[in-house]
């Protein structure tokens, strides 16, 4: 990576026995940051899951790929494994990067692995990346926020603490406010998720969106409605990793589908909200 | 900039005629997205505001910047100045890199401003960046989730859909679901938030943190409670740009505050959630 030359300024030092925690973003490696492109080049040691895209570690020669991520039939590697495994690495005295697909703070387990790497007397860097559910969903047209829609937009994952799936009487209290909701990893919930927030007040017909691989090419995405969700979502054959979506900023996908037009598309509706 | 290449890879090409609205990230410009980096590379002009690090534009000196933000005592530029003009500027055949401070589509307006675009014809790309909410708050220690603590997080605009700041009443909808809020643009409104989310249910003792030039080198972090925010802030004197973060993934920053590590301090509590 001796031909990658950072623009002039003052980039972190990546030490030896430090450890990285960094997101590599939703998919498309484009959406690195310049502190993970900082980090891979410096990097001894990769440890990733499977979300990240094999161009991303190209970029780093220099560094050992370590998988840790759910492979085929077999169970995720356990939570605990891995961060012992990162302590190991970093007491060897190497320069350890993990690297996790979003940003490591967001249903990531960052805080929890950091936190064991600081309880462990390791020194650690946090390198932010672009969630899926913001930078993702632009990918596929639909804006997290929008001023004539939206004052507020929620991040929820579709397990509960203990890694259940959440029950309909969970999803309910999350209808409230009116916001913009984005599901993460609610994909085999869909229909608890959809009964739930109905019953919490949230109309059926309300627009609903789900987007798989977000950012990368061969990303999908499926329009439906609340009260639709289950069955267009069992008819389209849609499969993890996917966000669902669910509020008026869906409908922004009509003028705002951006991807389309770079290859010849033409807007569907260039005022979806009747706003001129 | 020749002396700045890319890893390799199908890096897009910035069309004369393009608009290309991108986010800059939270403050920090190593956490611009090299897809930011290629943009600024190819831009002709740069439309920024006040945000923007001046070191971002160093990246880009071949391209002119045209700043429309706010500046000292003066009004805004209103928001259908700005759409008119990156009309004009992509008519003329620039490259027109509109570069704004965080996400475009988080508070951003960007989706107005793509919307606008296309109506009129032009041809956008959206390059997401890290919104300070998540980014930001990072650099501070506070993990937007963490798994013992939160399922749900929730972005809030302290504003209305009319720009008019938010009422006691309109805040309490927004303490349901229990889940952490990231309030921006909220510091000028902290007695009505305060008020509204203890109305809304939330506890007094909730801990908050105000967190000002989230990502820069002087940060500034306040830690305090929802009941004890007002007063708080107001002793601090604390100015915009800040968020307000409430949930109890604040206490996190006991333990997980690794900038303050890098330069020799102690953590205050390895495990401030007791969980071990």
């Amino acid at each position: 990576m001796s031909d990658l030359p950072l623009p002039p300024g003052d980039w972190p030092v990546f030490r030896p026995g430090w450890v990285w925690l960094c997101g590599a973003g939703p998919g498309d490696p484009g959406l690195l940051t310049l502190h993970g492109l900082n980090a891979l080049r410096q990097a001894d040691v990769i440890v990733h899951d499977a979300l990240i895209d094999p161009a991303m570690l190209g970029w780093a020669p220099q560094a050992e790929p370590v998988f840790m991520g759910k492979r085929g039939g077999q169970p995720s590697p356990k939570q605990g494994d891995i961060s012992r495994r990162l302590v190991e690495l970093s007491t060897d005295g190497k320069r350890v990067l993990r690297l996790k697909g979003g940003d490591p703070f967001v249903f990531g387990r960052g805080g929890e692995e950091a936190q064991t790497l600081i309880q462990q007397g390791v020194q650690v860097r946090i390198v932010p990346g672009i969630t899926a559910g913001i930078g993702g969903l632009a990918y596929a047209g639909i804006p997290a926020t929008h001023r004539d829609v939206n004052q507020a937009v929620s991040f929820i994952t579709g397990h509960d603490m203990a890694g259940q799936p959440m029950s309909v009487a969970d999803w309910a209290p999350l209808a409230q406010g009116g916001g913009v909701l984005v599901i993460y990893m609610g994909l085999r919930h869909a229909g608890r998720i959809s009964a739930g927030l109905i019953a919490g007040g949230r109309a059926p017909e309300e627009p609903v969106a789900v987007v798989r691989n977000a950012s990368l090419p061969d990303q999908q995405v499926l329009e439906t409605t609340l009260a639709g969700l289950p069955s267009d979502l069992a008819d389209s054959g849609l499969t993890p990793p996917a966000l669902i979506v669910v509020g008026k900023v869906v409908t922004m996908r009509q003028a705002l589908d951006w991807r389309a037009y770079a290859t010849g598309a033409v807007p569907r509706n260039i005022d979806p909200l009747g706003t001129g």
